[in-house]
């Protein structure tokens, strides 16, 4: 990951739990230049575990002939509050206490989260966005920010995501944190807590990212292998991602975006999905990914149908959720004809 | 749960690891009386944590009408070896040292549980069994012995099950071993350690078990409800849920029969899966259900193609892999005309 650029604000962030961050700061990357029209941004918003470096965690896509082609287009992607990336989030110092917050970082909500982002695209002068773009829990900011600010997107892409949490994403997002919290190091005041919680968290999440057509076609052991090797593919697999993410992540961001994200309701307060839906201007693309058992095909055509210049297109993949990393070439091949009409 | 009667050998049980249990208990129930042929007898293999009395998890099958009657079948079950329920297991005494095994309990395979039901078959004097019945890793276990046996048994009934464990199966399994060494009380000699390792485990199983569209379909949350409310419900189902297993299991016998599912592979030294599942001679019926996600219908498609005399039938139901537990009327429909043609 390359170095973000930091946008810091000393003015207080008032969040909807009623908490106040008394400063604020927001990672970011750029790719490419704002031209002279001010017509060729493309704001990218990353999803649970990612950064602002969207070329770091979203190969061949910003390159050249790709969707997000730095050539002709203006690309920003902010690190999410809450996260561990350059923004603030619970290893920040406290300045009221002049340590990290851990576990006392305030409630965060999916609609904080873009006030941040829209906080951000403000103090770069930037007003109209030609496309916003949202995968995985990045298309419920991409949701919740072209349905509070319609006015201001040209374009919205769709891809793997939902209008609100689900109660089995909820459910998913739940088992994480009783894996975090059966770790009882969880409140410990140091970055590495519950690191074991954690790794179990991760593993979790990779189960519903990948689903049985992922595990199956690349984590099948030998055929002869003995019933009790300790060595089967799957297992070192699961071991080994959620050590991985122990190396990069800490438990109380992870905890902290997670409760963010399972607090996404479009429809909260605007009469529900339906409606809040409906205030959507932008053109819009809705790509949904045919093995994927978080975000079912079939929940993805009801999201395209209830957005009003919605198209929906499909991905045929084996690779589940993860799909929306994977098939770069199916996405650009969709996407490339969609940003440039 | 009715008491079950124990089977008591102290022959020395020799394990497929190499290891050997000085001693075994094997409780079991029985429903109904074995008639003058000998030919009524039903043998059910029980699933992950569910005990001997199928009456009790199972219902609407030992019923009068229903597929297991006991009116004219002689229905058996036995709790597996490393379960907790009457069998021997982790919280066994070991009589070399007079305390419970704990985590020193030995590694058990697929082979040596069902060699644990052969065991017990022949000390009741039951030779041939009119039908075998298995759903979930219970089929893990008919398969086994319909493969190591096929003389033994007219009918093979298996419902949402696997001729070996996938790499998916083991990966959703190797995650809640996860979160219960995360809990770090795992490893204390006492019957309730790692409770929150292993409500976090349970709580992965049901993820499997329900699938998007059951939780969906069950635990979505009044439209109304504030994004920062403490009792969603997809959240308090997870914690219920884990809780609940705590209160009539421990976390040694999980983890202990966890291990021997993984080692399910019936095709292990008989030429792979395929030449094994010719082996079978019995009038073999196998059921998918239309939304699990741990044994896809797929999957159970393949599996039936590979026994000889195997019939597919798939139940269209909602409620994923627990289909086969909720779905009682579609089951008995089909599986009364089967059973008694």
């Amino acid at each position: 990951m390359a170095a973000p650029e930091i946008f810091h604000s000393d003015r207080p962030f008032a969040l909807e739990s009623g908490a106040t961050l008394p400063a604020l700061d927001i990672a970011y990357h750029t790719y490419g230049r704002l031209n002279a029209a001010g017509d060729n941004v493309v704001w990218v918003c990353h999803a649970l575990t990612a950064n602002s470096d969207v070329a770091d965690w979203w190969p061949h896509t910003v390159e050249s002939g790709c969707f997000l082609d730095p050539a002709d287009k203006f690309i920003i992607c902010a690190n999410i509050i809450g996260s561990c990336y350059g923004s603030t989030g619970p290893l920040s110092v406290n300045p009221a206490t002049g340590e990290p917050y851990y576990d006392s970082f305030p409630r965060l909500t999916m609609r904080d989260i873009v006030a941040a982002h829209r906080l951000l695209a403000d103090a770069l002068g930037i007003g109209r966005i030609a496309a916003l773009v949202g995968s995985s829990v990045g298309g419920f900011q991409a949701i919740e920010w072209a349905v509070s600010e319609p006015d201001r997107f040209d374009k919205l892409i769709l891809i793997a995501t939902d209008a609100k949490a689900s109660p089995w994403a909820i459910a998913i997002d739940e088992t994480q944190r009783m894996a975090i919290r059966a770790d009882h190091s969880y409140g410990e005041h140091r970055p590495d807590a519950a690191r074991d919680g954690l790794a179990a968290a991760r593993a979790i999440g990779l189960l519903s990212y990948r689903g049985p057509w992922g595990y199956n076609a690349t984590q099948q052991d030998r055929s002869d292998i003995a019933p009790l090797a300790d060595d089967r593919r799957a297992v070192t697999y699961q071991r080994y991602q959620g050590e991985k993410l122990c190396r990069r992540f800490n438990a109380y961001s992870y905890v902290a975006i997670l409760d963010a994200f399972d607090t996404h309701d479009a429809g909260y307060r605007r009469g529900g999905v339906g409606p809040a839906l409906q205030r959507i201007t932008a053109d819009t693309i809705v790509i949904g990914i045919s093995s994927d058992i978080i975000f079912t095909p079939r929940e993805m055509r009801d999201l395209a149908a209830m957005i009003p210049l919605a198209d929906y297109h499909e991905i045929d993949s084996g690779f589940g959720h993860d799909g929306f990393l994977v098939e770069h070439d199916k996405l650009n091949s969709i996407l490339n004809h969609f940003i440039n009409r």
